[in-house]
């Protein structure tokens, strides 16, 4: 299928964005939700941000004290056997289970503005900080749902006692009222549906669960978007694909005549990260109508195949308009790009089931 | 502290339970959910029935087909190297990280009834019965909260997708409203506050997490008990205590003067099952005021020490009257125990934080 990439691409990378505070550098802004908010859309942008280290035999570590609202640096020897450093990501603990026991940066959300959807102009200042102790570790890849004129961004909150999906509201894009852990632990990739179907808020998410089962996506509902129950197990990896290795939530949902457009992530064993499509029934969304059997975006591009975390795109959000679909997505776990694609084109990529 | 086993313990054991079908055989009645109800005191135990095997070559697996509601049975050898046969409740697959692959036995719930909760009267038939494809591998360790004349009963859902808690509710313990997964996987050690506290419901529960953290206990607040927010983590485990390696919500939570009580089971890394006790605030149950130190109770009846697991006490439900607290229990994965115990002494063993 035909993918117009701008030719701007990447839009924003870490080169553009001021860290917060002196002694850190930027070493991603990517994996933004999407939001359009007076005439212009908005990304909101994972940046990630870690300390500089001068000493290579030195990683530091950043993390929240929640009582002091403060970051602390934890500095580990690159050379102590107790720990791996295998992934640039984290720092596991060879004694452990558990995937990781720090993280080598923090992340938190900051806006990027643009009238024109290829331009962004970033803001100085940090819009959501990690604030709580379930967020020691950072805030990660936001999603914004409009629902009249309040906007919901939620995203995964990180800390030593696991991954959440906690949410925020605003209405100006200024001022945010907290709403807690939405989704306990372990869980990402939430995404709300823009409306209410039947009298019923919906949502996706991906529970990683370590008793059985794959990291694979779920619907869950709600009468306000707090408090959400009837869990059911919806969408499974497909073995010897694109989404044989995890799949989760992406771009907010969007209606079309045939039903929910859901853009999702699906990687590898090898984790090489596409995006493809999933279409779910107009008036019960637990129902999947159509897949995807190719993916509709795939990491080619020299900035989608090399970066922090290289051969991923990664899409929470897109700007649908006259049958053309803006699919703004983090490219490399390090930049933020945008590809047009047509939604017919997408619509053949599914088959039936 | 002074506890008071009944002489008649064990109060249920296997042998006093018919299979539900003749090719089955009853190996575990134990967790049992406690409700009083029409006089009577009910337990609303967790019955583990497997398959009948000839051969001690050949393992059985046990499995609801949920379209045809009936059970399928998967057979495998005992020699096949890819399974992992060593822990007697679960069979692991040797190329996966998952805790299992298939269980080897499935468990449901059924009712036995007392008028005086020494001696039991044991239902002919389930009660609720695995229907689901969340319940593919069973049900196991119901609660029971009553809340006015409706009595919500939940329990671990287990499936190949993961293990959630989903929940049924009943007025008279024969017809049942079903209610789907009210918390998703991993997870399950759900406990529902029997009041609402400053217009809320509160419920203890305890993901199991991959990235991070512990099997510790977390507790989240709804409206209508079926939607669930604001998750917040809880209860820690203690290094080198009876409680190091995994905690969990065991009884439903009553009333004190000083607090909610909880009374929790907690194990060491060996799997060592005693339960104990925590006082939570009245009005804000998301603070704890006190802890036990040492447990309540401890595996060391003939009875708790030895059986299909051994060295677990674990309870589901107690019967608090006048200061004495009637905990009855389930006892090493296999029957059902009660002991008496005071109040005052379960206070006593509390230190505050």
């Amino acid at each position: 299928m035909k993918a117009y990439r701008y030719k701007e691409n990447p839009l924003v990378t870490p080169a553009d964005v001021k860290p917060h505070r002196p002694d850190f550098e930027v070493i991603g802004a990517f994996n933004a939700g999407i939001a359009t908010y007076n005439d212009e859309i908005l990304m909101l942008l994972r940046v990630a941000e870690r300390p500089i280290s001068e000493d290579p035999n030195v990683v530091k570590a950043p993390m929240l004290n929640p009582v002091t609202q403060e970051l602390e640096i934890r500095e580990l020897s690159r050379h102590d056997a107790a720990y791996d450093f295998s992934d640039p990501r984290v720092i596991r603990n060879r004694h452990s289970q558990a995937s990781f026991e720090y993280l080598t940066s923090i992340s938190y959300i900051r806006i990027a503005r643009s009238k024109d959807g290829h331009h962004f102009t970033i803001d100085d200042q940090p819009f959501v900080f990690p604030s709580t102790e379930l967020e020691i570790f950072g805030i990660e890849d936001p999603r914004v749902t409009q629902i009249d004129d309040v906007y919901y961004i939620y995203f995964s909150a990180v800390s030593p006692v696991g991954i959440g999906e906690s949410m925020v509201s605003t209405r100006d894009f200024q001022s945010v009222t907290h709403h807690g852990m939405i989704f306990g632990p372990d869980n990402k990739d939430v995404l709300i549906f823009p409306e209410k179907i039947n009298g019923k808020y919906y949502a996706l998410h991906r529970p990683t669960t370590k008793s059985a089962g794959k990291p694979e996506m779920w619907i869950a509902e709600s009468d306000n978007l707090q408090y959400w129950g009837n869990h059911r197990h919806l969408l499974a990896l497909r073995s010897g694909m694109w989404d044989s290795g995890r799949i989760g939530g992406g771009a907010v949902p969007f209606r079309t005549e045939k039903g929910w457009l859901e853009l999702y992530h699906g990687a590898t064993e090898e984790h090489r990260y596409c995006m493809g499509a999933v279409l779910l029934d107009l008036d019960d969304p637990s129902k999947v109508i159509a897949r995807s059997h190719s993916p509709i975006l795939e990491p080619e591009a020299e900035y989608e195949r090399n970066g922090f975390f290289g051969d991923v795109v990664f899409s929470c959000g897109v700007v649908v308009r006259d049958g053309v679909v803006r699919m703004y997505y983090g490219v490399a776990d390090t930049s933020m790009a945008c590809v047009e694609l047509q939604l017919e084109d997408i619509m053949n990529t599914l088959e039936y089931v």
